[in-house]
C-alpha cells in the first residue's frame, strides 16, 4: 500500500493555539540540518539562548528550549526544584492552574492551592498573604491563562517572593511575545513560554529562562550521566546531599551542560524547531516588543468591538482580560459545536471551545501572533455572523464588521498589516 | 539590534545521527499548519499510527511518537510502566545501555544490570539465565549501540520473557528503519525509536509501540488531568490502588487519551514534526523495508571495503556489526580531533567522535537514511584518505575509492541512488 503525498487545506486559525506559523518561519523549516555539535549548529544555540533573554527582558544567564510541547518547559522548571514534602502555593484562575497542581503533586510537592471564580484574577495582596502564611519554597501561577481568557497580575506577587525568600515559577506559554512580560523587573525567578501561540512558531518547543536563585536550587542536584561523566564529576556527585532529579529528560543540570560551554551530550538538540524558533524570535525582536505588544491590543480591541455590536456578550471580569484570547458567551439555545464546525467545514475558520465548567459556555478566539492581523479578524466576524444567522440566532445584522473597521480607524492604524 | 536571517552551511553528514533531512521531508516542513483538533489533523495523526505498526511490523493498537528528541519515548515507556521496587534487568554493551539503568534508576526500580566488553554483544542464553535467575519485572536492552556499533541479537531473549512473564523493552533508536526489526516476532512488548537516524526526520520525535502487556500495567496507573476530568473519571480513580505515573508529560496513560478516540487534550501535538514524521515515514514505506535494509547493507559493505582497504582498522567484533554504524580505529599517535575537524572545515564533512572509555581511540561513521548514499560513501573515503594523508598516517594510498567502487559492482547494484 502507498500513501499519497501529505495534503491539507489551508485554515483561518483563531483559536488560543496553535496558531498559524508565520510563513517566514515555515521557510526555514526546510534549510537543510546541521550536525548537533557542527560550531555552525552551537553559534545558532548560542544565538538563541541571546534572543530568548531579550523576549523576556531578562539578564538571566540561561535561557534556552526544552524539546518538548509548552507543558515539557513545566515540568522541566517544576521538577528540578521540587524536592519531595517542598510546600508549593498555587493560585488557581483556570484549568492550567490546575495543570501546575498536578505536575507539583506528582512529584511530591505538598501542594497548597487557593482559587478564584473562573473569569476572575487574584488581588495580588491576596496571594502575598497567602504566601505569607504558607511560606512555601515555590509559589507558582499562571500569567495568561487561555482557558479563561485571563491576566494575573505579577508584580507586587514578585516583590514579595523575593523579599520572603519565595521562588516564584510562572507558567507564560499564552502571553509571551503577546503582552508585556518582563522578567526581571517583575522578579520571576523561573518562567515557561511556549512557541506555538503569540511566537507564531509550531508546538514543539518550550523556551524556558531562571536567575541564579533557581540555578543554586538545581545545583545541588546535579548529575553527570553514566557513560559520559568522569571521575571527577563522579567525585562531586558523593558530596551532594540533595536527591537527584526524578526525569533524565528533564533535569536542567544536565539541559544546562548540553546548553553551557562543556556541551555535553544529553539529547540531540532538535534542529529543525530551533531553525523555527530562532526566525520566531528574529520576528519577534525585529517588529520590536512594543509594537507587537500594541498590534495585539489593537486587533483584539476590533475583535470586542465586532463581537459586541453583533449582540454578543464577552465572557469573564474586563478588568483583568488576556489581550490575547477573547471569551465569547454562547447564547442560549445554540449548539455551540454545530457553529464551529460550520465555521471550519464552509469557512476554513477554526475557533476553540473550552474545559470543565465553561464547556459549552463560551467560544474562546485568539488574537496571537501572525494570526492576529486585519484581514483574519474580519473575515472571522463576517463568518461568525453569518453561522449565527445560519444558526437562527437574533444577531444585528451587519455591525459587526463596521465596527471593527471603526476601531481600526480609531487607532489611526488602517495600515496595520499585522 | 537586527539579527540576520538563518543562514547554515550544506554538511554531509556522516555521523550516527543526525543525519542528513531527506529533502522531501524538509519540503513537507514548511506546510501551513492547522489545528490539533481540526479533522485534517486527527486524520494524520491516526494515519501515522497506521504508518508506524507497519514499520515497526506490529499489530500493537497502540503506536504513536512521544514530543520530545529520542530519549523522551524511554523515558515515557519506563516510567509510565516502573513501580518503586520493580526490579529491572538491563544488560549493558554500550554508553545507551547506561542510559536504561539511569532513567530505571531516577524511577526508583531496583535495577540489576550485567556489562560485556565495549565492542561485543551478548549471547542470548546469557541474558536469559540471568533473567531466570532475578525474575525482573521488566528486561530492557539496547538493539542497536550507536556507541560501539554493535547490534543485540533478540528473538530468542523476547521468547523468555515472554515465557517468563517478564515485559521486554528495547531502544531501537538507532537501527528503526535501517536494519530488521520485528517487534511481534521478536516478542517485544515496548520499543522505541527516533526519527533523526534511518528514519531520516529531524530530532524531535520519538515513536514508539507497546502491546496489551504494556497497555494494562498503565491502566492500572491511568489519571485523567484535573481541570478536564469528567465525575466518572474521578470515581475511576478513587478504586486505583497502583501510584499514578510520576511524570505529567510522560504519562503513557493521558497519551493513548490523546491519540486515542477521546482526544482529551494533554499537549498540543507537534504540527511540522508530526509532517515529517509522517513524509519519513511514507518514503521509508514506499522504497520498502527490505530493500531498505539491503539498501544500508550495500554502503554500510562499500565503506567498510573502502576502511580497510586504506590500511585502517575496524572496531569491535564483526560477528555483531551495527550495519548503521561503522567504528574506525583511530590510528596510533593521531590527533583524532584534528582530523575531524579538517575534514569538517575544508571538506563539509562530519564524522562521530565516541563516548567513554572509546573516547579517542575510534571515530564513528553512521551509514543511515537519506546520508546513506552512494556518492556520500565515496566523498567520506576519498577525504578521509587526503586528511590522514595530512597528518602523516602512512595510508595505501588510491586503495579505499577503488575498493568502495568494487564493492559496488560486486554487489551489481552501480545504480542505486540511495
Amino acid at each position: 500500500m502507498t500513501y499519497a503525498e501529505l495534503n491539507t487545506p489551508l485554515r483561518t486559525i483563531m483559536t488560543p493555539g496553535p496558531v498559524e506559523v508565520d510563513p517566514r518561519v515555515l521557510r526555514v523549516m526546510s534549510t537543510p540540518i546541521v550536525g548537533q555539535f557542527d560550531p555552525a549548529f552551537t553559534s545558532i544555540m548560542n544565538e538563541v539562548m541571546e534572543m530568548l533573554r531579550k523576549v523576556f527582558q531578562t539578564n538571566n544567564e540561561w535561557a534556552f528550549p526544552v524539546d518538548g510541547t509548552s507543558r515539557s518547559g513545566i515540568e522541566a522548571l517544576l521538577c528540578s526544584m521540587i524536592e519531595p514534602g517542598d510546600k508549593v502555593l498555587v493560585p488557581i484562575f483556570g484549568r492550567f492552574g490546575h495543570l501546575l497542581t498536578e505536575i507539583c503533586e506528582r512529584y511530591e510537592a505538598d501542594v497548597y492551592t487557593m482559587e478564584c471564580e473562573w473569569g476572575e484574577v487574584f488581588d495580588e495582596q491576596e496571594v502575598i498573604n497567602e504566601i505569607q502564611k504558607i511560606s512555601p519554597k515555590i509559589t507558582a501561577i499562571v500569567h495568561g491563562e487561555t482557558s479563561t481568557g485571563r491576566i494575573q497580575p505579577l508584580q507586587k506577587i514578585g516583590a514579595a517572593c523575593r523579599e520572603l525568600d519565595v521562588l516564584f515559577v510562572v507558567d507564560a506559554v499564552a502571553s509571551i511575545a503577546g503582552t508585556e512580560i518582563k522578567v526581571d523587573d517583575w522578579f520571576i525567578d523561573g518562567i515557561v513560554a511556549g512557541t506555538q501561540k503569540c511566537l507564531s512558531v509550531p508546538s514543539g518547543m518550550s523556551p524556558i529562562t531562571y536567575n541564579e536563585r533557581i540555578e543554586k536550587v538545581i545545583a545541588a542536584r546535579k548529575k553527570v550521566e553514566r557513560g559520559i561523566s568522569t571521575a571527577e564529576d563522579r567525585e562531586n556527585e558523593i558530596e551532594r546531599d540533595h536527591p537527584i532529579i526524578k526525569s533524565n529528560y528533564f533535569d536542567i543540570s544536565m539541559l544546562q551542560d548540553y546548553w553551557g560551554p562543556r556541551r555535553l551530550n544529553h539529547h540531540t538538540e532538535a534542529t529543525s524547531m530551533l531553525y523555527a524558533l530562532r526566525e520566531g524570535l528574529r520576528i519577534v525582536l525585529d517588529e520590536g516588543l512594543e509594537t507587537r505588544f500594541n498590534r495585539h491590543r489593537i486587533h483584539e480591541q476590533a475583535l470586542m468591538a465586532g463581537i459586541e455590536s453583533m449582540g454578543l456578550g464577552l465572557f469573564g471580569n474586563p478588568d483583568c482580560k488576556l489581550p490575547t484570547v477573547t471569551c465569547v458567551k454562547i447564547p442560549d439555545g445554540v449548539d455551540a459545536e454545530s457553529v464551529r464546525c460550520m465555521l471550519l467545514n464552509e469557512f476554513g475558520i477554526e475557533i476553540a471551545s473550552s474545559f470543565g465548567s465553561l464547556k459549552g459556555k463560551i467560544w474562546r478566539i485568539g488574537t496571537m501572533g501572525y494570526s492576529c492581523r486585519k484581514e483574519n479578524i474580519l473575515f472571522t466576524l463576517g463568518a461568525l455572523e453569518a453561522v449565527l444567522i445560519r444558526h437562527g440566532v437574533n444577531v444585528h445584522t451587519g455591525k459587526a464588521l463596521q465596527a471593527a473597521l471603526d476601531s481600526y480607524t480609531m487607532v489611526g492604524k488602517e495600515s496595520i498589516g499585522q
